[in-house]
């Protein structure tokens, strides 16, 4: 095998399905460098892709609001079959079918030993915690691709029991890499528990998760709200109660009306920094989704923050905004005594446990997100269809594998 | 008893002792309107006061700082000897020497059920959460006087068990109904334990009880940062580290010169919205101490926050931060896969632990912080000369109780 | 209202419906002398019973396996309406619907602070903890009546929100008092979390109550043991696996069966001492369901233990056991790494949380439990066909209010 | 090097000190085969031993309490030079200084990732766990010798950050591979926390190393109980109170003179299975001190139990207790709703903090548990005197390093 086919960022806009080498066991020179390692990996294997989604935070290079350069390689939601393992890969063998978060995490770190896979220490010069496929993030080779190197295999790996279960229900299962965590994170994060309210802010793939988590946790009601009528009707298609928030009107009486208070007890920020002001035409507000969700969640209360803010931002809307710095209302938090969480999902904590929940057919999260095979070829429709709003999460089938 | 002397707000920089009724037996008239509920209260008891403290969060009053009105009551930090008991108070008898924590709480909500004292929902009409002598929450009486009614008083007193110890260590004891309780609530927060080294922001009283109870907590340094040299030097007695901020040099260089390494394990706000600039001269800046906390945190910490936030700052620099509304880094501090803890401390959750330590003489909180003795009349002096940047901790004896 | 019907033990076997004085808002006389304190009750109400269940440790008294004497009156699951309050209720009112938690706690004392509801310091002179109608728990009359009174009541009542949504899921919510919080609890204490599976040994009320616990809270598989294939069929009503005992087939084999490996992620004993041995006419053996509980708990588990161990057993196999000394596997549990959570279950931890499930429409746990109506002069029938081994759920209705 | 000389047991009561072959980068056949894996192993690396103690839990099979053969390789308390690395050994280096817990452990299997590192699924074919030179875990090398080889060394090596510091705090440092860790968790699993009291049963090591970790958590007063008036005489030396249990007297009344009261809020089992009962010459009594702990512990307390106690003792007094099972008061224990948290402390979760704070000098375990140096030949001199009851930690030393 000598090519390897993969989706690259052109410029804003713009993605292509290019040709570059076949993945070698190594890691990138960047961090060979940095730690004063050899790149040569013999923890690592190369997996050739079984699905590979596209992610709401791909989108953040691809519309050109940060510093990826021209060539970026793309993809950090991979599942895929064992095909190469090296010397010192003890646990998984070539055959193997598995599931990959999307954290590069070297297992022999302190945060590694801490559980915080999102923040180890050594896999990116940059800052703590790596992905695959992501600018400022390690170097580390995209996996929208049809093959990939994971490195730390006996670690990052999760491997599915039975090859032929996984294959039926690979739709539930890619969602392991990335979004079913991160929601779930963010559910947990907001301290949801039995009997709990739950707002969502934002019903893209992360926020469906996150509604979905919010129920598998126990939640009384669960609220989601955006201003993409589609979405919302996404979630409601899993029970979930919905808010409009492109009618104008204020979000503690849309709560009130659906709760009989404005309050919530748990409430999610799966937006981020890209977040819009309410109504119609509304332009970019950085802070508006945060401070809304600190508005109606209960004193007491958590905040879970899986929506990504960024440290720098080029085409942000005024100069604060460019540096990471944004208008957080927080006295109204601090007068609630709320708690923050933010940063990745580090999905080793969770990605076990919902794997055994969909093998045991209690969740359901690709007909939650509104799964939907594409092949490697229309990655680049995928991109311009989930960027325009579609209720649709994007899994790639670069090997015509999905049943 | 028909009269009692209390501490008044009386304009932008001003305070006097003046006459008001003896108390009564009986919850403000505006709580019980709210709740429609009888205002007599056969839960309250009053006490005659044996030391009651000035607090940092006064100053924000007497400052000009918050819309209390001329004749607002002050005084938060309450010790006292209960000498009249309502109907049903069945655990605390006439003569018991009892701690009282600053927020008054039901002991019976929902809140209160879950220990968030912080944020009582049957005390204050205008949000979660109420206090002694303090605008916008609830219209209770301040307890810089000779005598104070406390409500619910079998949940809020905290009785020491013996009258005599009790007072030989009243300056430590003292502490109890706050600061010791807050700088210990932001060092747990900040996820303080054996072996961290700790950064505090503010060398205040309540940043000097941090730093100290994070010293209890086991940490391996602690260091704290500030722009008044007697304050560090008050730190520096008690084996901490610190850093001068009025010298322009870098936190992170700084840091670096004592651990080593530019980050530390666990960091605490101990400022909160009247931050300045740093160096000399500096401006009032809002988010100045909790952007610098976040830059010096390790990836994965949480900050602990019991510098006060407010919902409204009619004294700000600018219209936002009149709102409340302040420029949060917020993307370094998600980069970092930071957790921020907000909020009034709830006392009740450490005070009963924190007074068994200082009976068994292992807690030496009075020296810590500076505690100066001072007689009601002498208040407004205490005032003048905390506002003024004194490294001491005033704690007002309207008895002459204080051996 | 001059008088009272109520539910009495008789003597081994025997239970009666007797008339006794109409209650008054006066705390036992054992308990006020122990404390000092007076009897009357500023803090408590009386209620009208709406129901009120038999419970299996009821049945530990009636079986003659404790000390109670003739005439001890019974029944500690207490759902009811209030009509009479004393003069420091402040948050509930006459005609208010409740649900009460089995263990009668003070609300201001150490352990309440801390939410151990289950060991109130200041309610049974005999230990930490009481109970209404229940032997060495303090005196309090049992609620298996017309009428009783519960003490603290603003810490103790958990009001339904709407009269006519309570009585309609009256028999859901009935289950708030005991049986649903004290199995939650037994899931929860054992670590059941999302993708867990999970073992519950005993299919009474507590057992099931425990396995839809586990349901809710995210496992993914649930298996329950027990003698009785009745109760085993009533679990498999709501989708758990089961194994019959009475098999004489190994449990580990069993287990394996249905999971494909012959350990669980967490396992709850719902049968406590008075448990037996294995297979047809085994004798009882009262380590026997918590030794088994270890050997098919994985390594690092956690056991939940909601059934009964006393400290002394008149009618135990042996000398040991009649002094509460039982053989327990200790070694094997150590070696891996287990946990053992016992104790009452604190009802005030999770009523609240399982009572907004309940009115959600998202738990059913009456059908779970198999809840069967009775008038209070059926109770005898009730108690003799629960010990029967009937699987059902017996909740008296004393005035004709279930709908 | 073709050589490396290692303490072997020898039959009951007696060990020598034999030459073996020199270690290679291999696992143990029997774990190879079990697992289906290579023996080579790319994770390794050997170490000279810089120090290695004796421990408590060596004795239980040279006094012949276990199964071990003749032969049996001892020692698990292991610190040493790295000298020789495998393949994908990356971040440790020759010449590093490491602690080395005494849990061998994988890095890759579900409780390493948890943090169980005491139960790690890949290194032992009888049991979840293992540890070097063990009977029956897993026949991996003994480490009381010049050379032993570590698998998974980048996970298993706590790295000492300089040399010379390391080599100047060696007794301190050397305690971290064992029973400062187990002491900690031992009184991190009781619950100890600021302000408590702590009774620890036992002044052995393990015992004297709770004690310390309870003041290092913040105790406010912990009280050690033994039979050996030297043990007892070591703990007072940093500050215990001690209640000696050879008097005969009622240990709640030796409490009760301490702390004015019979109970205790933490309470640690440092002893186990081969407890004797009270007074002079009382017999082995198994459960003992577990019963004893329970007694004086307060209700809602937790049980740390880091004693070991064994599935199989050839050696005990009677049937049962061969099988371990033991007469345990569990009805006592439920009444006062404790948690039992039992098993292997898992040293990574807390060697980093601890070796910080003894860097940061703020922790001399070496001093408060008696660490005594020897060299290797000396060791079966050790084994006697440790045995008879020495107040000593002894400290092999088998290159002449320490200073």
């Amino acid at each position: 095998m000598t090519g390897n086919r993969i989706v690259v960022y052109k410029g804003p806009g713009e993605v292509a399905v290019e040709e570059v080498e076949y993945p070698t066991l190594e890691i990138p020179a960047e961090v060979a460098n940095w730690l004063g390692i050899k790149r040569s990996a013999p923890h690592a294997v190369i997996l050739k892709l079984v699905t590979t989604n596209i992610c709401g935070s791909d989108q953040h290079m691809v519309r050109g609001r940060t510093t990826a350069p021209v060539g970026q390689t793309l993809g950090h939601e991979i599942t895929g079959e064992v095909i190469e393992v090296g010397d010192d890969v003890l646990f998984h063998k070539v055959g193997d079918i598995c599931s990959v978060p999307f954290n590069i995490a070297c297992g022999r770190c302190r945060m590694c030993n801490e559980g915080k896979t999102g923040i180890c220490l050594n896999v990116n010069p940059a800052r703590a915690g790596a992905a695959y496929g992501y600018v400022d993030m390690g170097g580390w080779l995209g996996g929208q691709a049809e093959y990939v190197m994971v490195p730390y295999a006996d670690f990052n790996l999760l491997k599915f029991p039975d090859r032929d279960e996984a294959l039926d229900k690979i739709l539930d299962l890619t969602m392991l890499s990335d979004i079913f965590p991160t929601g779930y994170h963010g559910a947990v994060s907001a301290g949801t528990t039995t009997g709990s309210t739950v707002y969502v802010a934002g019903a893209g793939p992360v926020g469906l998760a996150a509604a979905y988590s919010a129920q598998l946790l126990g939640a009384a009601t669960v609220i989601v709200g955006d201003m993409n009528a589609d979405r919302l009707r996404q979630a409601e298609s899993f029970g979930c109660a919905t808010v409009n928030l492109s009618t104008g009107n204020s979000l503690a009486d849309m709560i009130a009306d659906i709760l009989g208070e404005p309050e919530v007890d748990a409430a999610v920020d799966a937006v981020g920094f890209e977040a819009r002001g309410h109504g119609e035409g509304a332009s970019e507000a950085p802070a508006t989704v945060l401070n809304d969700v600190m508005s109606i969640a209960r004193a007491g209360a958590s905040l879970g923050i899986p929506g990504l803010y960024v440290t720098g931002d080029p085409g942000a809307v005024d100069d604060a905004a460019k540096r990471g710095q944004i208008g957080v209302r927080l006295g109204l938090g601090w007068a609630k005594s709320h708690q923050l969480v933010t940063g990745q999902c580090p999905v080793k904590k969770y990605n076990r446990q919902l794997m055994n929940l969909i093998l045991a057919d209690r969740a359901h999260i690709a007909d939650a997100v509104g799964a939907t095979a594409i092949s490697l070829d229309e990655a680049p429709r995928g991109y311009a269809e989930f960027d325009a709003g579609a209720a649709e999460k994007f899994v790639i089938d670069p090997h015509g594998m999905i049943r």
